[in-house]
């Protein structure tokens, strides 16, 4: 087997290196570049600009936790908006929820769906399903036309750099808000606690201002920097630390990672954490 | 800076790629080889045949975790004994607890403890208190000659190769056992639970049949295999799923990964881990 390894950097001084036996593809969309490894250790590897998105071999624990907790803790959620996740993960893991009746998916990058239609098909088996809509737009332009619409908002964005930067700020925080119904939870994606804390804690200090409960939840995956990654729960109506889950569903018997107690696991925080998130 | 990068392979196909600014210790013991890098993201790195064993930045993860949840659910511990632990972090932890009066360090390769003394001054410092006696000696052998005498057994390995391989071993558990007093708890490092789950099953299914008590417990440690690492906690008295922290010490305020409500949390497991290990 040839022994050529990849390296993403995770700070100019760690990283994770993958053996890597074929390049799939490598291609630069009108947004950024998208390749895709074979590697043995983790199946196929999805990268966006030189950054590990997801893994066969991983993918799953963060759709479960991104879109789960969330749902399982709202009454009735029934509309869906998924702003980025244009690989249909984050798709694949609402509809398991009967009580969803319509997921709107928009991703800026249809490259970044068509990747998933050829190379992920277990990802993106559900973009076709017929509750799901999708919308090739910018989310942070498309929540202006949608006020008061969704139950839950998943902004399963890429790091806060170059274009997706603006999904980190006040002002896009603000659009989730006024998109949510009444009683709606937001569930964002928020950086490795270890190597990115301050964007964390920023992050934290912007919802606080726009939300009565924020908390952030963590989750082991392997192949995203610190092998930690953190999720921030926002809500005005549901308290995700006390709140109880209002179904157990027959599905989770099929997850590979979240268990109804983990939910619960998930919001304890390690000290460091939690001192400089005051949560 | 020069580009000087260490990669250690967690698997044939994946691992940990670390930038190195000098290298401070190349040097081969009566039992390994034994290097100290100086690495820009974690500090000094102690290497064991070429494993990270810890780093300055992160081995207060493992320390915290390997040592506190026992002692808080212990009633009244005393007597400690850690079998390998050269490093001098579990025997600082331990001495945190007022009640121990008498720690046992049982490492067999003296060049880990001075190695420690002259590279790691924050981990080794508390190896010349008074509470602390240390045997460069085999802790398998150590174990026979002192049955029955020990509140707290730290098993503070290597990996399962080479010399190593017998601390998990049935013949050992047995050993550990027979060497705790009454009430007495055992806690092992039991490898990472993505990347070892084979080996975690293994130990389960050995200290069940030995402790009425068998359960692991899961902590984030960024330089580890996977990033995530398995501890296991044995006792015939406690059960540390429900047992209460016994006392909620002023030191708690100083440790940096640890809280009481981490204890809880740490003890619940992924869905795929609890399948395989049948917790």
């Amino acid at each position: 087997m040839p022994e050529n390894w990849f390296l993403e950097k995770h700070t100019p001084y760690a990283g994770l290196s993958l053996a890597v036996t074929a390049r799939l593809l490598d291609q630069r969309s009108a947004f950024q570049h998208i390749e895709v490894l074979e590697c043995p250790e983790y199946g196929r590897v999805l990268l966006l600009d030189g950054c590990v998105m997801l893994t066969d071999r991983d993918e799953h624990v963060y759709h479960e936790m991104i879109v789960h907790p969330a749902l399982l803790m709202h009454p009735d959620p029934r509309n869906v908006l998924i702003v980025g996740g244009g690989d249909g993960g984050s798709v694949r893991e609402v509809l398991r929820h009967d009580t969803v009746q319509r997921v709107e998916l928009v991703e800026i990058d249809e490259a970044v769906i068509e990747t998933a239609r050829r190379f992920f098909p277990a990802l993106s088996a559900k973009l076709d399903e017929p509750r799901v809509s999708i919308h090739c737009e910018d989310g942070f332009a498309y929540l202006d036309g949608h006020q008061g619409q969704y139950d839950f908002i998943v902004v399963d964005s890429i790091d806060p750099v170059g274009e997706a930067a603006k999904l980190f700020t006040s002002a896009f925080y603000e659009k989730v808000k006024a998109a949510l119904r009444p009683g709606g939870i937001a569930v964002f994606q928020t950086e490795s606690p270890f190597y990115s804390t301050e964007v964390l804690a920023q992050v934290q200090e912007k919802l606080r201002s726009l939300f009565g409960h924020v908390a952030p939840y963590l989750a082991h995956i392997p192949t995203y920097p610190s092998g930690l990654w953190s999720f921030t729960f926002a809500s005005d109506a549901i308290n995700p630390r006390t709140a109880p889950l209002q179904r157990e569903p027959a599905f989770l018997d099929e997850l590979k990672y979240l268990t109804p107690e983990l939910v619960r696991a998930a919001f304890v925080l390690p000290a460091y954490l939690r001192r400089r998130l005051g949560a």
